[in-house]
């Protein structure tokens, strides 16, 4: 599938997707999406177009377009590499393990973390929470004060989930005794990991801490982990998460933050498996009155399908396309496929959302959370037009969640052939974030949200929808440039 | 909810769905769906308003506007009392049983089909050859011919499903053994009835015949029937179908054609009750894997909780909406909420379709069913703007989807207010088929549907779209204008 880039010449005004796509769009022969001059939108009009007016800020004067690194790489050609291996990878679930056991490099006393590297002084107030209540979790510590010293005192090594093949949601704590899905992506050979959905409210990875918090957590341990187990290993082929993921964009997900679609074909599929393996009939409606209960679920499964699938694509020479990005609730932090081992950070966003009852805006903590993976493989808020009901938790409107993906086709190299939108005639999902794209259009990522409270122990508050900072996005294109 | 009906006075230019409601319509402000003299579209696009063309035909001339019956009467307010008697319905299923002993009027001789009454001798194919086979499968018939002699004797009754609070996807043939679903509506106490779905290809429903389809037909008697049934007798609150549509809707469902949603959810729904109740796991999976196999399973859940929503809405004086449109594969029927007992009927239209390999149009039988049901009862085809993916089974595009919703406006006489379609910002189904607009607009109900082999014996050949034959409509309106 060929790259969407804004034609030579058309900076200033710049065609609309509708444009670089002819194909009829609900019913409406040609739209133009008018992103400059209202006399060049007066014009068209009066040739019987239909012109849709777009609230647009002009690029940064003089960006260069970058094309060729100085070791001779066409930038084009390297993203088109990346964009295939992503289209090409076939991210399976094939098991689950206890993470110390099965995620590289993971020992007794680390504790992973969303987002890029940070200290125990500088994490956000949930994470601190999440950070205690796994030292809890885990028998490390008695209470919340013991978990507080042993976090600051230096015996606990804090590692970011993807430099393990892992991502982890909002907190993203991953501690040693955590069962994790496995999914390997069999184009590759790579595997990601991710720990199993707790629910909304007041949980872990949201900073939430007590006794419930931590029943909840040693219930899933010991009952829903090998419970499920025991039928995956049953599935000489695993369950394939990039099909559920397809199959859920047709069915109003998006991968991110709604997952209800998702969740029911992961039960469908299990089911069987559960039903032949379970002689435990009790045990088997706790699990799945567990994960009905839990229309996120499915969310631990196709945020580590994501990174399965982008791994591949790291560390190609000359790739101006994101590979990572992820939250700590402190730093918003990206990765360029081609310098794979650096962090550009700035600081993370607030989000614009709506909040539970007795919740508002004051008791938000910044963006936060490895599940922009979804976004950086190509669906979540990237795939909202197919996703108008996730309008009923994240607010907007579905007219909002369908700008967003249209937008989102402006700063993505390629459309996915395996994630299709219907409502928009079928066209792929917006995939490969440019970053010489964001430079040249000023237009930022769109991400969708959970949003936890800011103080460590209360959990989840509300959700909502925000864009990726600035910063981050200026320093990776300031280091690619370097190369060119 | 208003009534949606065209503004007085706009009969030649009518007013598009969009200038009704003047709500944002995918990011669009102001759209006119301009119906009449380009003229009128050409001065509306020099104001700098979109505007969409639409292939139309002008009403009947001198269609009188019904409004009061001769008895004092006004249409609009029986009209209202239907609808809001619909959407206070809540079908929900409490239980299963066997034909025989459940379904009123039901006897060990008596054949229930789809559609308007019609005798032996007049049904059409694939009608023929699900009675054929459901004799052999009764144990009637030692084989084809002999099914056919005794279907042709006289000593079977064949009685519409409709008559017995019933509604068969397809030929819609229920015998006296077959397990079906037992629907109530909580609000009003009615029940109805539907047997469970076999699937697609060689299946009875479709007037498939053979070994194959009876083992299948055995199977569900003996082992798919008693498990869900004893799920079902553990859940004291049933299983309440109006919210799994309402979920569907906004899940890529329709339900009608696309039941992939509801499929899953009614899975999700049952799940942990099967777990707790079925001891045999491999029979437990066997089940699963069935539902799991026929994403179109909840259609005979749909369609007999739209006929236990719109029951309560038959026989209100001076009601002009429709409570009934079922074929037989010969004829097409409709009723009348103000005459209930009449049906009116014209020949049974074909059907514009996507065909399976090695079948064409030349194999296909006319439009059968009493799936129609869902239409009549706001979801379905009238709700195809929420299943845009629906085309890859049914043909068309998803912008025929948004315009099959859009254009059932104009005939509907409310909005239902249970069912709503994210894409459209939310709005309620197109509700309640009121005779007067499709006689005053000439615009038919557009149905989605499979399409039957027209030959006995061989079963699904594909599905596709159509709309209701006119000529039923016009008696429909004459008889109403004579209690006018």
């Amino acid at each position: 599938m060929s790259a969407v880039r804004p034609s030579p010449g058309s900076e200033g005004i710049s065609a609309g997707p509708a444009q670089a796509r002819p194909s009829r769009i609900f019913g409406q022969p040609l739209t133009v999406v008018n992103l400059g001059l209202e006399s060049m939108a007066e014009s068209l009009r009066q040739q019987q177009v239909t012109v849709i007016d777009v609230d647009w800020k002009p690029p940064a004067a003089g960006v260069r377009h970058l094309q060729v690194t100085r070791s001779g790489v066409e930038i084009d050609v390297a993203n088109q590499t990346a964009c295939d291996r992503i289209q090409q990878a076939r991210p399976v679930l094939v098991g689950m393990g206890i993470a110390r056991q099965v995620i590289p490099g993971m020992h007794d006393r680390m504790i992973l973390h969303a987002g890029p590297p940070i200290a125990w002084e500088r994490m956000c107030g949930p994470q601190r929470g999440a950070v205690m209540g796994a030292l809890i979790y885990e028998g490390l510590a008695a209470d919340e004060a013991a978990a507080e010293r042993l976090a600051a005192s230096g015996e606990i090594e804090f590692s970011p989930c993807h430099h393990h093949h892992t991502v982890g949601p909002m907190a993203g704590i991953v501690s040693p005794s955590m069962p994790v899905f496995i999914l390997e992506n069999k184009a590759f050979g790579n595997r990601a990991f991710a720990t199993q959905n707790e629910g909304l409210g007041k949980v872990l990875r949201y900073g939430g801490m007590g006794e419930e918090v931590y029943r909840r957590l040693r219930w899933m341990q010991d009952e829903l982990y090998p419970v499920l187990d025991r039928a995956l290993q049953t599935l000489p082929d695993g369950i394939d998460i990039k099909s559920l993921i397809a199959q859920a964009l047709h069915m109003g997900d998006e991968g991110h933050n709604r997952n209800r679609a998702g969740t029911s074909l992961f039960l469908r599929a299990i089911g069987p498996a559960l039903a032949r393996t379970c002689r435990d009939g009790d045990a088997q409606a706790r699990v799945l009155e567990f994960i009905n209960g839990n229309d996120h679920f499915f969310l631990n499964l196709s945020m580590p399908a994501g990174k399965a699938a982008l791994e591949p694509a790291e560390g190609i020479a000359g790739c101006s396309l994101l590979t990572v990005m992820a939250r700590n609730g402190t730093d918003f932090g990206i990765r360029l496929s081609c310098l794979p081992e650096r962090w550009f950070t700035a600081p993370a966003g607030m989000v614009e959302g709506l909040y539970f009852p007795g919740f508002t805006a004051a008791d938000a903590n910044p963006d936060i959370g490895d599940s922009t993976i979804t976004e950086t493989a190509g669906y979540g808020g990237f795939a909202m037009a197919a996703a108008p009901a996730i309008t009923q938790f994240v607010g907007g409107t579905p007219s909002l969640a369908l700008d967003a993906t249209l937008e989102m086709y402006e700063i993505t190299f390629d459309e996915h052939d395996g994630f299709t939108i219907p409502a928009l005639d079928f066209r792929g999902t917006p995939l490969g974030i440019d970053v010489r794209l964001v430079r040249e259009t000023g237009i930022l990522p769109r991400l969708n949200t959970g949003i936890a409270h800011r103080e460590p122990g209360v959990g989840m508050v509300g959700a909502g929808i925000l864009r990726a900072p600035q910063g981050c996005f200026d320093q990776a294109f300031d280091a690619l440039a370097e190369l060119c």
